[in-house]
């Protein structure tokens, strides 16, 4: 499918598409890209990816494919410093859970001749990095998909073929609406998470002792990276904020219930939550 | 141990303890009662208990040891009906995930010769009723006895003993001092969650078709017994409203930083919780 791969970012993500990618012989050679020089030795030992350097350009150099799984805080300075080296006709994809205005920024970025197409495969963990990677992150994921009206439409295909041979079930989204979704049904429970874990943490620490399977499952994504989870916090902000206060009301309203001990009106909106949650299985 | 254990409420607790103490051989005769005569008769079917009935009264006839099972808002009127049957030296107890004053008034209700011991074992589900019962739902879980400064000690001796015998790691504890560690880290997560699902659904309900394992953890108890929960919320009110009104003022001060674009406090609000919830494992 590809000849040459560039994976920028060799963590749990990146990863995982590298060595599914090679296990489904998608490309012929992967070049791993990225900060930690150790960790990048250790990819090409796992045998992960078959070349390496911590300089952006030179790794995407004859690239026919780019995968920026990066931060998504990374993703400007990264397509800078790529960009005037990418050769005509190759096809930049990332893996960023925040869509919206960086789809836009990185599409005006590119070179004549240099496709961008947004992805999102929904395939993060509480676990990161390269040890946590596995050629089957992505069997049976979604991910989304955010062609634009200025996509390249071949791109587009290829990117969506790339990404179902991976194991995905994709869709296509608007970069705008990705983001309002992914605000509600992972961005803000991330948030919650960690909240949560502090909230607990300076009112009862010592009764974390005592944290059975539901406060384990509540809470599992607050030991997801804090550096990958700032960035999409940062960059979905407008429709976070909307969300965390939307959450702070639907809790103002149980301390109301609570308050006044109305059982009806709790049982009520326990049974909605109910509902809603057993639908999604 | 015992010879005849009446179990009020054959749900997944009452049904789990009965199983396990047939396994275990704890007792010679389980006397079932409930609401719902068809529940009762599935019990009886599966050999979980005995004899049944829905008097609870007549259950405890006779009985050394009973387990209050039921919703904690229903343990006034059970206590109130079976007091005046108990045999002298009969030994009462309970699951109920608050104590304070539920055991306070329990203690008091009891008749002479009679000796109430509050417990707590640590392993509720998602899941309720009869048919999600097992006999190793208590292994390894913790149960929180909480005897007061009224309490028999032989008798809390003996129900430490049986909730060790079901394989329960048995910890003692002041019933005020329980209803605070459980507020954290269990009545809390529960109505997070509840409030979770409930703002999604409210503000993007389309996007519950795109969920990740993230929402799925994170909302995992939100498909709790909506009844349990109403009584859980309403008898540990004053911790709960304490605990909420934290978690409202935290996700306040992430929605500032958030306004902010304060990366550098959002990453260290995130670092801290990811630190303690990877000590809990």
């Amino acid at each position: 499918m590809f000849e040459r791969i560039a994976v920028l970012g060799v963590g749990l993500i990146g990863g995982s598409f590298a060595r599914a990618a090679k296990k489904q012989g998608l490309c012929r050679h992967v070049a791993g890209c990225g900060r930690n020089t150790r960790n990048l030795l250790r990819a090409m030992e796992l045998g992960i990816i078959d070349s390496f350097t911590t300089d952006p350009a030179s790794s995407c150099e004859g690239a026919d494919l780019v995968l920026i799984s990066s931060p998504v805080g990374s993703f400007r300075e990264l397509a800078g410093a790529i960009a005037p080296g990418l050769r005509p006709g190759a096809i930049v994809t990332d893996a960023g859970s925040v869509k919206g205005d960086l789809v836009r920024m990185l599409e005006e970025m590119m070179p004549e001749g240099v496709h961008f197409v947004g992805a999102h495969p929904i395939a993060g963990s509480d676990r990161s990095g390269l040890e946590a990677s596995s050629d089957d992150l992505f069997r049976g994921a979604w991910c989304i998909i955010t062609p634009t009206g200025r996509s390249d439409s071949a791109s587009a295909q290829k990117v969506s073929a790339l990404w179902e041979a991976l194991g995905c079930r994709v869709q296509h989204m608007d970069p705008f609406v990705h983001d309002r979704v992914f605000a509600a049904v992972s961005h803000l429970p991330h948030v919650a998470a960690y909240a949560l874990v502090n909230t607990v943490a300076d009112l009862e620490r010592g009764s974390l002792a005592y944290a059975g399977q539901g406060f384990r499952d509540t809470t599992r994504v607050a030991a997801s990276s804090p550096e990958i989870w700032r960035d999409i916090c940062i960059h979905n902000r407008d429709n976070l904020l909307e969300m965390i206060n939307a959450l702070r009301k639907n809790l103002e309203g149980m301390a109301g219930m609570l308050e006044a001990s109305d059982a009806a009106a709790i049982e009520e909106a326990f049974s909605r939550a109910r509902a809603v949650r057993r639908e999604i299985g």
